[in-house]
């Protein structure tokens, strides 16, 4: 660390504490080839490359089983450790699946929240090898997965150049929408938001879409969209050592975001910059290669659809051009994980 | 499952969930050799041998920050991964680490934790390659840590065999004197209990003796002391499908435990039966190996003294041959991770 010793008392925000684990932590060599801060570790096992990556969720703060059914948390449990794989091309394969629960938990509770996380294994053809159970005040999941890296290097958070286009691999926002009504009060099943509350609770990771962006050596940078947009490409940025220009123009939104956004009196602009959780693909590649790397996407994953929402730059920072001419920086308006509420 | 399907409503224990998450897993094949079950998965990743082991540790269940100092809980919980390692004869590689922190952490609580970690993953040749840390209203950390196995095949709890003498490698209760100590109000630095608060906060897991151990090719199953010889050596039994005969004259107590116990109003036979967090190896060989695995055990770790407490029988249950003559079943006494109250 440079300049002055840190103050022992001062108070951490998610992004130091990551700092001082990257600073402690391991540097990429020999048997690691992809140390932390990338969606995944890369391990270099007997010449092949296996991902691992974990996620943590507590209830009350990632999730409130008065919107999240238990076998929807196991779903979006697993999708969100299946979407790390994704982003790195990898190919699922192995699990450990840590859960704390209140004392003399419900057979039913339990059983819906593994079957969720089992109806993910099954489709993903991804083993569960081991877990621990232990009490806890609230539900607490922990997940840990490794996938195998199936390209000669996998697609890292490091590679986007200036120049590049900046592609995502479906409509931002959904999610974030998806929490809005439930939270308004809505009902899980009213046709109107039916989509938004699939795509909060049920989110499809890209893990087939990723493999083959992986495999087609045209991406030159890769991660998955956790966080929202505007977190995630400043991540994605800062890594590659570049900045960003997104449109306004080109966020794809779902059909019926605007409609919903009018009602609930929200802004689906800022649903798809800093809703999170829409565990979509950002990819960075040559501008001519878009039209490419959308058809093999498209083909390879049914609802997946590539679509240029910018474009990298020399600079620092990601700016939003919006529809009226103005500009504006967005980088880091996502989801800081030690902030009291989540943004709306 | 046999018999009248399971009461939906049902309450259930850790035991009743653990069954659950195994009849839904994998089953060992092809590229896992050993699945949810043992104290560590194991893979086959090109030909070698890895294990995976996983343990979610909650505030306020299995640690509290008044006995527990924050360097301390790093340090015991990379502890109780490497112990689940040390019972494979595997060899520490890689961790990951998630942990759960209330809004705006000091910064010298994440130090101090995150110091813990890294004191042991220095101590044991362990690279941090991924973790996640998220806001929690407890502090929650789950650590994952994937272990090379240098032999053959991992040593398992199930190829315990009757006749098999039954080892320990080092004192038992040493952990819950400990415990029991500082919850009585004794200072963490008290002379006469110090050895106690030691075993407790900063335990030693048996790597070096696990490895070699495992390597002796004499070891017939192989467990680690997490919840206390009742319990832990109860699910030996039940993996090989043996019994097994405790002899309390052999248990081995710290030489000061007596004197604590007595001051406390405590048994530390209780302690060494039931306690838990000793974090020693539980060996089954035969007889005539006891003691060239003493003296290879001794030779690759310091602190290490295998002795026999006891024998694998035909028949089932874990019986105690008190001093006394008598003789009970004490299957299962141990730390069930549901009850409200660990037992004393």
């Amino acid at each position: 660390m440079s300049g002055s010793p840190p103050d022992p008392k001062a108070l951490m925000s998610e992004e130091d504490i990551i700092r001082l684990v990257q600073s402690l932590a391991g540097e990429s060599k020999d048997e690691l080839w992809v140390g932390i801060g990338d969606d995944a570790a890369v391990l270099n096992l007997g010449g092949r490359g296996f991902c691992v990556t974990t996620d943590l969720l507590v209830e009350g703060v990632h999730f409130d089983l008065s919107y999240t059914g238990p076998h929807d948390l196991g779903w979006k449990a697993m999708a969100a450790n299946l979407s790390d794989l994704a982003a790195m091309g990898a190919r699922p394969r192995w699990g450990l699946f840590s859960l704390g629960l209140p004392p003399r938990p419900p057979r039913r509770l339990v059983e819906s929240i593994l079957g969720g996380v089992m109806e993910m294994c099954r489709r993903h053809n991804l083993t569960l090898v081991g877990g621990d159970t232990v009490r806890s005040p609230q539900i607490v999941i922990n997940l840990c997965l490794i996938g195998a890296v199936e390209t000669k290097s996998p697609a890292l958070r490091s590679g986007a150049r200036p120049g590049d286009a900046v592609c995502v691999s479906g409509p931002l926002g959904s999610s974030a929408a998806g929490l809005a009504w439930l939270k308004s009060g809505g009902a899980a099943d009213d046709g109107q938001a039916a989509w938004a509350v699939a795509a909060h609770l049920r989110p499809e990771p890209r893990v087939a879409a990723g493999r083959a962006l992986a495999q087609s050596e045209r991406v030159h940078a890769m991660m998955d969209l956790s966080d929202g947009l505007a977190s995630d490409l400043a991540r994605l940025c800062a890594a590659s050592q570049v900045g960003a220009r997104v449109e306004e123009s080109l966020l794809p939104l779902a059909p019926q975001a605007a409609g919903l956004a009018a009602q609930l009196k929200a802004d689906p602009i800022q649903w798809a910059l800093t809703g999170g959780e829409d565990f979509e693909l950002l990819v960075t590649c040559a501008p001519g290669n878009v039209e490419l790397l959308a058809e093999l996407a498209a083909d390879s994953q049914k609802g997946v659809s590539l679509r240029r929402v910018g474009e990298i730059t020399r600079g620092r920072g990601v700016v939003l051009a919006r529809a009226d001419g103005s500009e504006e920086e967005i980088t880091l308006q996502g989801f800081d994980h030690f902030r009291e509420e989540k943004s709306p």
